[in-house]
């Protein structure tokens, strides 16, 4: 079942995607995924709807070094990305100048139930300043900057995790897909490990690790996260119109 | 003017603390601070009302190494806290077993407004397993447990945040007490820095640091908070009767 969030004429709601069109339901995460053979409200036409961030989430959590078999060396380990980060398919990711070089991963993303179980799956691209990372330990800027996490199009409640493709595609340049076989852990270890300490709820996100190639933003141009099973999830990129500040070089893990 | 959210027969509600009780008013994160000549909802008495945490807070933020004037040789550095790790006063800090030393940090919270701009200010003990930092390079998860965010006892909205007097006491035990004076970092500089990358809205709390001593938490005893200015945020603390997994040493500063 595909559950998105749409803005439409009358107002921004969670629906059903189907061959007619956006089915209006109510919020999913409280109710639970619905029943179909009991639907019964309005259908909104794609011509009329925008699709939002399937989610509005108060966590977003990512796993840092979870790329490739190389990791599994490391321990497992969170990192925490603003909730208002977020955007949604079609929103610009805004680069400020001077920042760097800004990477794009494509992820896929668990969407967390009200009870802390996985209601579904979308894709995201977790936007990473690259060069900001050497300075910023804990990663809040180099991952934090408004619209550095687009994530959809739409909710799969129904998916394998492990074998579902995810492609990079940079200014319609694809740079290679890959499946999450490919990732030091696998997202049922990704799962439990955050399970043993962070509170997660309704609409949260987790952002499994980048199991394919990343590749650099420049505006003026797309960053596309693209599924055979979750279809694509396309931002243009464009320049903020801001400075991002200069901050001297930090220390590694002081205490605070 | 103090604004508290509390829990009472009728509901949950945000509410004007007074000689006669808690007078129920809209949300002000949506309203603005309300216009006290025009008020006229009802009085909660305070024997039927319990003070939750003032806000709910889509992101949590804290500055790294804010701690004394040494650490004004480290560049500013945030990290995020997890928005469900919220308590507010009189809940409990739970420990898991095994997690090692786990410390209170007394601190200035400023409570954000939906511009983005400072609405008031409250306290917060930011709980960090200090064990456990030195393995988890982003903090996660050593800030990150549940219950590991204790704000409140209200919000007040007219406060000098330099000056404002920060106690922490353990188990009845006043460790000592300092203002923001002493940090590396003045609150003003503070959210000048966050404004630079981070997207923050209502009900939003920012961290500013540790001006004064931090001590260790033990279960069975209690962690307060105390400002002449700002109340007194007192927290039991107890077994979370979970074990803390064990993960082996990571490595600083790999890509994610």
């Amino acid at each position: 079942m595909r559950i998105a969030r749409i803005a439409h004429p009358g107002g921004e709601d969670f629906c059903l995607m189907g061959v007619d069109g956006y089915r209006l339901i109510e919020n999913p995460f409280r109710t639970g995924v619905p029943d179909l053979r009991r639907l019964s409200g309005p259908v909104v036409s794609a011509a009329d709807a925008r699709l939002l961030a399937p989610v509005q989430p108060r966590t977003v959590v990512g796993m840092a070094h979870n790329t490739g078999p190389a990791d599994r060396a490391l321990a497992p380990e969170a990192f925490l990305k603003p909730a208002r980060s977020v955007v949604g398919p079609s929103g610009a990711i805004e680069l400020p100048a001077g920042i760097g070089q800004v990477d794009a991963e494509a992820e896929l993303a668990a969407v967390i139930a009200a009870d802390g179980s996985v209601f579904g799956w979308t894709l995201a691209n977790d936007v990473t300043a690259r060069d900001l990372q050497a300075t910023d330990a804990r990663w809040a800027r180099a991952k934090g900057y408004p619209t550095f996490t687009p994530v959809g199009p739409w909710i799969e409640t129904s998916l394998d995790p492990e074998t579902v493709e995810l492609e990079l595609v940079l200014d319609g340049q694809p740079l290679g897909s890959a499946t999450n076989a490919r990732l030091a852990r696998s997202v049922g270890e990704v799962l439990g490990y955050l399970s043993t300490f962070l509170p997660l709820g309704a609409q949260d996100l987790v952002l499994v690790g980048a199991p394919g190639p990343y590749g650099p933003l420049a505006a003026g141009g797309t960053a596309s996260v693209r599924s055979p099973q979750l279809g694509t999830l396309t931002n243009p990129v464009r320049s903020s119109g801001l400075v991002a500040a200069d901050h001297p070089r930090t220390v590694q893990g002081a205490l605070g």
